[in-house]
């Protein structure tokens, strides 16, 4: 709702006069989207600038002066001017001084000066009260009311009275601010508007280049071979069939990665006697993209179930389930049913479905506003036990959907093993440490280690 | 959970851990109600009433007083009494004077009256701090305990102090303050419990008139055209055959009507060459909706994917099957596979599918949580390339469905189109035109123009 | 993003010395890993400690110094010691005089001492302001980085300040305070990492228990029936068959049993003319678990939306259809269109996808973050207005799809009733109750008594 009801608001002005003056310093493109937007929730507003003649940009409502004069009509006043002019502030540190100065401005690169832009406003104008907002919504976003993504502004500063007051104004213009606390938050409040699905990077590009391995190596064996050996034309497997081989495969080996850091860990907390030294700074990487991995498996195996559930409108499908029943027919005999194949077939869907069901389980859980709403054990129990269920019933599912195959030797063209096979290494593997890892042989060291207990406490004097 | 976070500024140290006598004027069922679960939660409850006769329905740990008794045992005071009567409390007003009343009224309409009750309340008693809190919380789900919906409650005013212990005790209570601010905000939080989803009643009309045109179009040509020329009863493709033709119809005209109003602002910003002109309202409008016109068609687009995927399972393919196979074993020979057709059914079921997961994506990224949770570069990312991304692959599965058919007479029922080729006018349009956009010499000027950029900057003097 | 710029922030220490001292006392497992990371966020850590020999579990930066020295160094002393030892801080009551002490204990059992660890600390020191922090948070995931889970740590104290300062630390590790109000809040943040999901405990027995009899039931009537009258080995309708007859059951009956306490509850007012009296406890405890009922109702709905998808992949599903066929084709006849069985297969399947989709729009609403952004009316139109419209239209599909079996007496396996027809005698009881409900009559009074009324208002005296 507060999108919907703040939206109305915007659109009908609010014109109450208890609001007070807000001066900008600056009469650039976001200084210019910001005024119209303070004006239309009823903000008295007054644009200091070098030349205090009035662009018809400036919203019309606003009054133009320079900015000395600008600054003693407001007791807040935002800096919408970029950081390479901001020693020009400088002389007017008197005029500044006990205002609330609010830092909206980004930078082009992460991490581009080694203080926030913020600090440095701060550290030219010690008098002045810096707040940090606003750097984090779009100006074109701002004007043209189009607010779908997130309203939230990170708000930090030093003094708590002038944070109040700027999260007063963030909450007039219908956003929420989001107190990010001191100065200090500056820095990555920043960085913030400058990244692009950081954590994301590292699965994608695992995915992508597994995932194209596994298509090349699909399409060699089931188009290729069966182009040069059968002299039959496949190509059109490359639609569904193919990909129907890979996502399944991707999606078992990526869920399987998502549990191998931990397995990792605990061997190598075994192996150290000790939690209390550094995972080498792969694992650790790792172990903080886990829920990325997760949630691209995730994907995959849902394509894997639509791509699954077409099967029976391919026209390839009709084509051959018509030859079947057409030869029977022909030859005068209904084929008896194979009590094995019904058992094969029904559990390897069911066992496919359920982990599936848990897989989907894991990532509702995964959403922020479900996990802000469990507790450690309760997570603990959903990702570990839940995920280790979901791990073994797709490694099942995958194990009898193979069933004979994997003893007859015509399963192996060109003497490659099948890429289910190949699916399955790392799971099985995983699934065989970790039975190993809860014998309480083993299970109880570990306990005592990661509750803190040392095999070799050496103290120094 | 964030924007509580937000809410909390240091004040005035609360230096007492006993919960302090809180004072309802009003014996009411809002009265009543949250008097119970006042004392439920530990604060001493004192009723102000004209009668101090003590009714079985005031809670029995409750104390009844006059108004002026009852208002002097507590720093809190709830109104819970129709503003229409909030007059009679003038008198009261050197009792009230430096005490926190607690306005917990709502409205029967949209803006009933010129300014809200709260701002009403405290233009009467001037010397009182007036706090908004508690319209939001439903007296019946407060009794029952049943609060399963938004335990959120909105609360404003002008002094943090009052704002902050009113905050103190809808804690108490189990819910979770919001604050929104200064008393101003007190007429969208009376505004807020009245409205029912405003932004979805023109997607939800729209979605319908345009349904309800496609199904009879539908049920003509393919019913009502088949009875009469081919003398074939079909009245059962009402259930599932005809919904399934007017879902993806519809799934893919809303998924362009999200990206329309975009490329009409793009052509008004370029034929005016500035950014700085209000669109027209009908385009504000439009613009506000597109969440929910995706999130519509997305579930169209679900609805065509479930039923589908039935589509084997229903009695009438069955017979389809059965009377095809039969015919070609009667005539003894098998038809051979034909490899076009083979490629167009994969390709256009993995299209519609891939296009289809893009679109779960969007709404994944549209949910509150997640929302909050990327920045504007990430959700620009997700929903004008990813979307876009949806729109080709979901125009090219359209495309590709229909085929050959297009060129053929007999698909020409009275010389009507078939609604999928309907269905291709809007997405194709926008295609092409975004097509153009993105050509150097378009995007460039439009770019700048963004950036803030004017063809004409007029100055005046 | 919050998760992901804060992992960075986390990996890349900030080495600013603007941050003031922390004192931790006590060098177990949890006060090393909060010295660790405050350490990494540039926080100068002195551990307070009998022994003040350094040990090298302790972090290299931290000093160590006695309990009364290190207490002298900082403002904010954190307690990383048991409550059993908090006695021993009693002596050094004037050294912490003033002092901001940060409980983070958490107890074995829920409601473990009378009083909150948090409430006894500050007892014990009342000159010292205490705050309640951390303890929500794993000592083991904060050290390791991985803190995927909630980020939000619940803060709580009776000094707002020393809550600010509290606050600003959390803030800075990378985590999200959460405000709960005064210290007597810090009872209920002990108990929170000890539940376990403890809503769910109730319906998740009692769907264990339900689903079990029924499937029991289904594999005596379905598998052990058939193999000993018809002397048929149907073992492998285990694996999705008969799941597949008890999901839609456990879904129909959980669904009605969220609908079934509101039937009981406007009875039992009716009855009693008022709504001043409390219900029963159990009817108190069944409304409260409502939502969990209706979520697991919603994983059955699922499972059996895609078990029955799967028909047509089944092996035994081919076979049967090649028998069917084969068998046409050996009689050469074609069968005709059955026009009312397609009608019935097609409005059965339509009914039950309609109704499960309104069931996931149910779902989504109940996401924490989707029911925030609705207000009262519109999250009871959905719950209670689609969600009677969602069990009309599954009652429909259920009832449809046992069609004409309902009088054939050969359906009655040992005079037992097929499970479907069980499955409805809840949900259409319900719909009978309601639509007497809905009779403006009954409906009249059942409402005034909700706003309130009494039908035998009695005053005392």
């Amino acid at each position: 709702m507060n999108k919907n009801s703040s939206n109305i608001m915007a659109l009908a002005p609010n014109t109450s006069n208890k609001r007070e003056t807000v001066c900008i310093f600056g009469t650039g493109d976001f200084g210019r989207a910001l005024g119209h937007k303070l004006i239309q929730s009823g903000y008295p507003v007054v644009y200091g600038s070098r030349s205090t003649q009035i662009s018809n940009l400036i919203p019309k409502d606003a009054e133009v002066l320079g900015h000395a004069e600008a600054a003693q009509k407001a007791a807040i006043i935002i800096i919408a001017i970029q950081r390479q002019h901001y020693n020009f502030l400088t002389p007017l540190a008197e005029v500044l001084r006990g205002k609330v100065l609010v830092d909206i401005s980004n930078n082009l690169k992460l991490n581009q000066y080694p203080e926030s832009n913020a600090e440095y406003l701060a550290q030219l104008l010690p008098g002045s009260k810096v707040v940090k907002a606003f750097n984090t919504v779009s100006a074109w976003a701002l004007q043209s009311g189009t607010l779908d993504a997130s309203r939230q502004v990170f708000v930090c500063g030093d003094d708590v009275e002038a944070k109040q007051m700027v999260m007063d104004i963030v909450r007039a213009l219908g956003l929420t601010p989001l107190d990010k606390g001191s100065l200090l938050a500056a820095q990555e409040i920043e960085n913030y508007p400058l990244q692009l699905f950081p954590m994301w990077k590292f699965p994608i590009f695992l995915s992508f280049g597994l995932g194209a391995f596994f298509f090349i190596y699909c399409l060699v064996l089931d188009v290729i071979y069966t182009y040069i050996y059968e002299k039959n034309n496949f190509s059109f497997f490359i639609a569904i069939t193919i990909p129907n081989r890979v996502f399944p495969v991707m999606a078992l080996i990526l869920l399987a990665l998502v549990y191998l850091p931990g397995i990792f860990a605990a061997i190598i907390q075994l192996y150290r006697g000790t939690k209390y030294r550094r995972f080498p700074d792969w694992l650790d990487k790792w172990m903080l993209c886990r829920k990325q991995l997760g949630l691209i498996a995730l994907a995959f195996a849902s394509l894997h179930v639509v791509f699954t559930l077409v099967t029976p409108l391919r026209a390839f499908a009709s084509w051959r389930t018509s030859k079947r029943i057409v030869s029977q027919a022909l030859n005068n005999k209904t084929e008896p049913l194979d009590h094995t194949n019904a058992w094969l077939s029904d559990s390897y869907l069911a066992l496919g479905i359920l982990g599936y069901f848990l897989f989907v389980l894991l990532g509702i859980t995964s959403l922020p506003s479900v996990s802000n709403n469990v507790n450690w054990r309760e997570f603990r129990f959903v990702q570990s036990k839940l995920g280790y269920l979901a791990l073994i019933l797709c490694t099942a599912h995958t194990m009898i959907y193979g069933g004979k195959w994997f003893l007859s030797p015509s399963a192996y063209k060109w003497y490659l093993p099948d890429i289910y096979i190949l699916s399955l290494i790392v799971p099985c593997a995983i699934l065989v440490v970790k039975f190993v890892l809860i014998f309480p042989c083993v299970d109880k060291p570990l306990t005592q280690i990661r509750q803190g207990w040392e095999r070799n406490p050496k103290y120094s004097e």
